[in-house]
């Protein structure tokens, strides 16, 4: 009987995880693995790329957690620059090629398990201009040193950013601190949409006083070129940018065209279903996980397309000790997501307004202002907090927080309540960590919660 | 009929916070409020006491929450330098003497409602030398202003902090701000006994590495003063500590004389007894909170005693509530605690490894280092969390913290998690705020549940 094998699709976070954890639970006499990856990288922080952009980070080298190399050690038969271009399920195989050889050199590779973590595509719309040099993506590191190859041969520091998510300001400050005049344009009527107008509103108002131009409703339509390719100037609503280099960040999508051709249900998000083991939903032998994946939100009950390292990461131990013989799973997300843009801290979980409603969930919202220590210590600046409970039960179901030092990690207080479906009332009673130069006597959180449940109370 | 009478002792957090909430509740036409303070203010934190010393405060005026006008203002009639004797709880009334007249000042004042929150008092060990000049508590804002008084009048730089938890510690650290060479003599195995001693070595480490000198396994047993009566060195295992300035900061015992006197119920620790509206056991018409009550534990499912200002305004707010006519209760804590020495943070919550035993209970510990940040990520610092689990049903029991920026307010993690009775292997799925500016992408919390569960799971 030969030995069993595992195949991977995709070397990033998810994929590699599940390779090594499964590794580590069944040896290379038990289990061979095969992993293939489109690229020339593997394990490495996507979600690093902003800061090696901008300087904080030395080089690409620092982003990779586990190198090709370490893999290979480790009893995993790595292949690079390899893409598979179908999975046969009934077959029980993958095909794969050398990217860079193309078509003449695919192959079949049998597999008994199979991992497809084949992540995201970022979004490039489809206009007039996008191939002008100087057009930047910033999900690989590839992308991430041809910007930088960009940036240094620059002739001009005006940029330009497409959008206003997490990747956009993130870029936005990228970009001042190469230098830059930096404009935003984002389609949405505030920045980083995953939160409340209101909030983003606050978000808008901080990076317009560091000096950012935001532009919000519009779309851009057109990428205009100089005679040399470069990209010269981003056209929305009948207004030119003129730009030197334009970094697009406009959010990404499910990579689920493979998995799509393989029959394997797919999601409302396009993102691969799977089960709470995350093995694909009606196929035993196929896990999925990462950024191709739908997950379940904990709040809502629906499921939800979140593209995180800190989830990939999660989905590809789940899978890993799964297809080694263990059990684990994963339950689901409450929606946790935190940011900067310069000294200004972002966070958000659970739901906002409109998540509330299309869940069908009445809500009672409040915001409060306090600050990040003790008024009176040194360095405590303001916090605002907002808070979503449900009506009647008074179940917590979001907050978003916007202020400076202390408060995107503040947010993880109400992931665990949210995770453990604490009403706000309970929440007024948690003993949270209390010191003047960590918090007031009231935590912000605890402010918001005592607000909230006296409205939850008043109804 | 007369209108009915609130009377508070103890213008501290607890009573004005109480008072102030039923005075929300119910107007000065329905409800009369006495409150009696023995000292000259109110609402202030004692918690910023070290940090006035330290000098990143600058004066006792920041450090009042609401000055007795303030209170005043709000219809409290409060009455400063007035000392209650004694409760009469029979006779519903409590009888108080000005404190500068004396004994011939006494009078009685009748109560329908009473709310006990004297506070709690220093520990002074009884030994030769405590007179001298230059030995002070830092418990109260006339002992800042005395300690303050010592340090411009100090002819030498020596200092010996007599103590090292969280007092000490801090003290330590403010005497350090104001150039002073420190001394911490502890009678533990390690500072900050609120922490195993393998925690607390951390910070012995730390602290020595800041220049302060940790003298551990000590027990001081005489202050010596000079010939003009100030103190001159603290004697503890037969050595002499030379001091200009010796600072106490040995703990505290609950002020429950008066309550003691009066019949009402004490527990192990000399705490008040209340039920879970802080109504005092068996005393349908006294309340009590702050420092001179015990609460329960809701981990070890026991009476604790911990003084502490953030649940001082909780116990008023409850108490509040309730004589106003409201309802709310204070479920009870989980035992946290965060401090700070210079940039060192250190953070508690939950049991510690001998509370676990004494609690009955058997339990698994585990240690890890991670770091603040993604490690590429510039400012990442190290990270130490030790957590413990139950054994068999894996419930976390408790974490503690030490390490440098954004140490001390990850135990909030725990402290939620501990409130909700979550077992570790539902930890390792929490969706916790990652970036890279603020947590790897596993977060410390994450990366010691996981090792915690593994240890459950493999037992």
């Amino acid at each position: 009987m030969s030995m069993e094998r595992l195949v991977v699709i995709g070397g990033d976070a998810a994929g590699m995880s599940a390779a090594s954890q499964a590794r580590r639970l069944r040896g290379p006499g038990e289990l061979e693995i095969v992993a293939f990856e489109r690229g020339h990288f593997t394990s490495y922080s996507a979600c690093g790329i902003p800061y090696w952009v901008g300087g904080d980070v030395a080089g690409p080298d620092e982003l990779i957690a586990r190198t090709p190399e370490e893999h290979r050690a480790r009893g995993i038969d790595l292949r690079l620059r390899t893409e598979v271009t179908e999975i046969d399920v009934a077959g029980r195989r993958v095909r794969a090629r050398d990217v860079d050889s193309g078509a003449g050199s695919a192959y079949w590779t049998s597999y008994d398990k199979l991992v497809v973590a084949t992540g995201a595509r970022p979004v490039r719309p489809d206009m007039p201009g996008m191939d002008a040099r100087g057009v930047h993506g910033v999900q690989t590191l590839d992308d991430g040193q041809a910007l930088l190859d960009t940036l240094s041969r620059a002739r001009g520091r005006r940029a330009v950013v497409v959008g206003a998510g997490y990747i956009g300001v993130e870029m936005a400050e990228a970009l001042i601190n190469r230098g830059y005049e930096v404009t935003v344009l984002n389609r949405g009527g505030e920045p980083m949409s995953t939160l409340d107008p209101d909030m983003g509103r606050l978000v808008h108002d901080a990076m317009t006083g560091l000096g950012i131009t935001m532009v919000n409703d519009v779309e851009v339509t057109e990428l205009l070129a100089g005679e040399d390719g470069r990209v010269r100037a981003v056209v929305a609503k009948d207004t030119e940018y003129p730009a030197d280099v334009v970094v697009l960040g406009i959010g990404v999508r499910p990579e689920t065209a493979l998995a799509r051709a393989a029959g394997l249900p797919l999601g409302g998000h396009g993102g691969l279903l799977t089960d709470l083991a995350m093995r694909v939903r009606g196929h035993e032998e196929i896990w999925a996980g990462g950024d191709c994946v739908e997950v379940l939100d904990l709040v809502s009950g629906q499921e939800r397309y979140v593209p995180l390292g800190t989830h990939a990461n999660k989905h590809g131990q789940v899978i890993g000790a799964n297809v080694g013989g263990g059990y684990a799973t994963f339950p689901g997300v409450v929606g946790t997501a935190v940011s900067k843009v310069c000294d200004l801290e972002i966070a958000r979980t659970g739901l906002r307004e409109k998540d509330a409603r299309r869940a069908g969930l009445r809500y009672e919202s409040v915001t409060i202002e306090s600050t990040s220590r003790a008024g009176y210590y040194p360095g405590a600046s303001p916090m605002t907090v907002k808070m979503l409970a449900e009506r009647r039960t008074g179940r917590l179901l979001g907050v978003q927080i916007v202020g400076r030092e202390g408060a995107a990690k503040r947010v993880d207080i109400a992931a665990v309540a949210l995770t453990a479906g604490m009403t706000v009332e309970q929440m007024t009673a948690l003993d949270l960590g209390y010191a003047p130069p960590f918090s007031p006597v009231w935590d912000p959180v605890l402010v918001a919660a005592r607000k909230a449940a006296a409205k939850v109370r008043n109804l």
